[in-house]
């Protein structure tokens, strides 16, 4: 069991380098395989096709991103701080992984039902990390008391309203190009501080 | 000549009705032609295609909303009470003219172009209109000094995020159901007061 799994971490590794340098599109199974010397039926024994194989990748960065926004936010000074950090903290791993991300290209506006619940998932750990700084800034007198899960969503969805319209929406891939993220963080930002300000407690 | 435009309003207003109660794709020529006892041929002298007609009906009602809520928001004694009337005169509107609206369900991702410059040009009144919102407020000393217009194309943004997440964006038509519109109005409204809120002159 215990073999199986680490087998299955060195093939997600493997996967991960090819898939971060080439892409979804231009990664084989094959190629793979030949990487760890591993025969073609064995990697097929373990993911049975590369959407589930893509679909682990994936899962491994998403909770990585995840443990590192809660060790950066939880560390913050305050709600505003702990906000900036949580914003440039996705944006770098999004630029990182980039070439990742590039499924809508492929899959266009069809996504697997495998990766549509992978992004609910990290969306929904998006919104609860955005509630925790929510409540910190409440407990600590900074923020006003608010409903912090219902008020974590609405920001979430107006950060994700700067994306969408740097994007335009009628348009395939429904991704943005790599420079494009300069300008939706510095625009989030501004959104965040606003947002931020509109909560605080007036003395 | 303005015999001329004496008819093509006859025309935008018959074809409003159609429109309206119908939508779009329910609508022929035809029926318009008959409904103002009018041959098909002077019917496509004045609009080559049901898409012109269509665009030109969508152009009225498009100006129409924009001096009500000109007027609307120039009476408002606040900022808060000003995009409160924003939200619902536009809300007000789609749901009026909501079968009006159905073009995403024809045409899919492929807005045609008349159209599309349509909208963008309503979307840059309606960032207009903030604008002034925000400009009031700050010579009332309601609101701190910044850039009205880009903190408008800001809010704009926010503003369409809670469309945005409403809507499920990776299926189509890309339109809100009738019944989502309440749901996305309050939301609006939240977030314009904690918006606006985070913009106020701190004493």
């Amino acid at each position: 069991m215990e073999n199986q799994d680490k087998k299955k971490e060195l093939i997600i590794d493997a996967a991960l380098k090819r898939f971060a340098h080439f892409g979804l599109s231009k990664t084989t199974m094959t190629e793979i395989a030949n990487d760890l010397s591993l025969s073609k039926a064995l990697l097929y024994y373990y993911f049975p096709d590369k959407i589930s194989l893509y679909s682990a990748v994936l899962g491994n960065i998403i909770s990585l991103m995840d443990s590192e926004l809660k060790k950066g936010t939880a560390r913050a000074a305050n709600s505003h701080e702990a906000l900036g950090l949580f914003l440039n903290k996705r944006q770098e791993f999004i630029s990182k992984y980039y070439n990742l991300l590039d499924f809508t290209k492929i899959t266009g506006s069809d996504l697997p039902e495998e990766l549509g619940s992978m992004f609910k998932k990290a969306k929904q750990s998006e919104v609860a990390i955005l509630t925790s700084i929510l409540n910190k800034g409440m407990e600590s007198g900074e923020l006003d008391t608010c409903d912090p899960q219902e008020t974590a969503m609405l920001l979430m969805e107006a950060l994700g309203g700067i994306v969408f319209n740097v994007l335009k929406v009628h348009t395939r891939p429904f991704f943005p190009e790599k420079e494009q993220f300069d300008m939706i963080l510095k625009r989030q930002q501004k959104l965040g501080i606003i947002f931020l300000k509109g909560l605080k407690k007036l003395n």
